[in-house]
């Protein structure tokens, strides 16, 4: 039977979601959870790989167990066995031909930064320190120019080996809330470092360092030199995915 | 000459504010910060000390150095010698007469709770996690008979060692924002615990607990059983401290 999980954790110690072989990953964490909590083998597939440091607050993956369990029950009986920065919290039977990764239609990460003369420890775990002040409008300039379908060849990190750098952007609001500045990048997929770079690129071009027209040419030619610098992988949150559909009761 | 410095803390990693002989502690974290950066052996007061997690937004302290620095520059120089979780915010020379303790006119605390079926890890490092639904209305019923002037013996931990236990509660504010239920504190000071079993008894009385009766009596005649449980430090912020005049220049 397929089980679908909408899973929350705190990046900060894990190796990211994948399981490797050197290295506490998330995936690794909830696949032995699943083997203490119901005595199997499970397989656990999500709607896509975060990277180390990354956080989530509503990864959603899909399990495949023999065992029959109700399926809210889920939740719970995983929570026991994982520790306090991973936590599932809903669990359902999963759609018929419901695929975490490849029915995915739609993914949103939030991308948080702090503008201070200093660092906030209260803020700094989820959110990354950039010194001056913000110009929110102008970041907005910036983040539209992202809007749509791209070639984000030059906001990959090399050596990633995907068929196509193109992508489909459908909306990049910056909004503040709490004293942070929060990107909100909704797409249909992301290359590696994607988000982290755009980012990079559009405070650079608010603080005056980057060219609205380095960001157009970024676009159309791909062209690595023109784009800011890879930005913090903790200042990252998968924030949901969407699968026009829905998956838990409320 | 004395330097006034607003500080910022992340509490997890600390037995507290106050230098002892194990353990790590913010106070002895500034000390050391000190002397590596002015090359001298400094004293520090805060206006209070906080307990072992205890986490601070805007704690204030005076410094006594012998050496002359630019006074808004103490707070940079150090920060550079600072560990991530500790930050100085600001810093300035203190009014004549200013001490951090003494003076210091009211305090405010936020403890901070968010009721869900599960723990949530991206919430859950300044925030403690309560089971089942909040009822905001019946918290601040019980947030009220906490304000005024009340003899807190049975909500301070057995064996502190203080003259009276009388304190003044100025305001207790009980309010909701992104996501989490926040209890806003303002007082004159505050006993060992004080804070965390108050936040408890609410919490017992929103919860059907602890009847009302159970509260006033608590607060008449100082008995320990009436109150609820003492919350975890994590929970709990030092947010601001007053000292009726502006300390730094905006």
């Amino acid at each position: 039977m397929r089980y679908v999980l909408k899973v929350c954790y705190d990046g900060t110690n894990y190796c990211g979601w994948q399981v490797q072989k050197n290295g506490i990953t998330v995936q690794g964490e909830l696949l032995r959870a699943a083997e203490e909590a119901f005595g199997e083998k499970v397989v656990i597939t999500a709607s896509g790989r975060t990277d180390a440091g990354v956080h989530a607050a509503g990864q959603i993956c899909h399990m495949d167990m023999e065992r029959l369990v109700p399926p809210e029950r889920v939740a719970a009986a995983l929570n026991t066995h994982l520790p306090q920065d991973i936590s599932v919290l809903k669990s359902a039977s999963a759609p018929t031909g419901f695929d975490a990764n490849r029915s995915a239609k739609k993914k949103t990460y939030i991308y948080s930064v702090y503008f201070s003369d200093c660092r906030n420890p209260l803020k700094n775990r989820y959110a990354v320190w950039v010194q001056g002040s913000a110009d929110i409008e102008k970041m907005r300039e910036a983040a539209a120019l992202f809007v749509g379908v791209h070639d984000f060849k030059a906001y990959c990190a090399s050596g990633s080996s995907v068929k196509t750098t193109v992508r489909e952007i459908f909306s990049l609001e910056v909004f503040e809330r709490e004293g942070l500045i929060n990107f909100a990048v909704c797409g249909g997929g992301f290359l590696y470092n994607m988000v982290r770079t755009m980012v990079g690129t559009i405070l650079g071009y608010a603080g005056g360092r980057i060219e609205r027209e380095d960001v157009i040419n970024s676009l159309a030619n791909g062209d690595r030199k023109l784009v800011g610098k890879t930005m913090p992988a903790y200042g990252l949150t998968l924030y949901s995915v969407d699968y026009g559909m829905e998956l838990f009761k409320s």
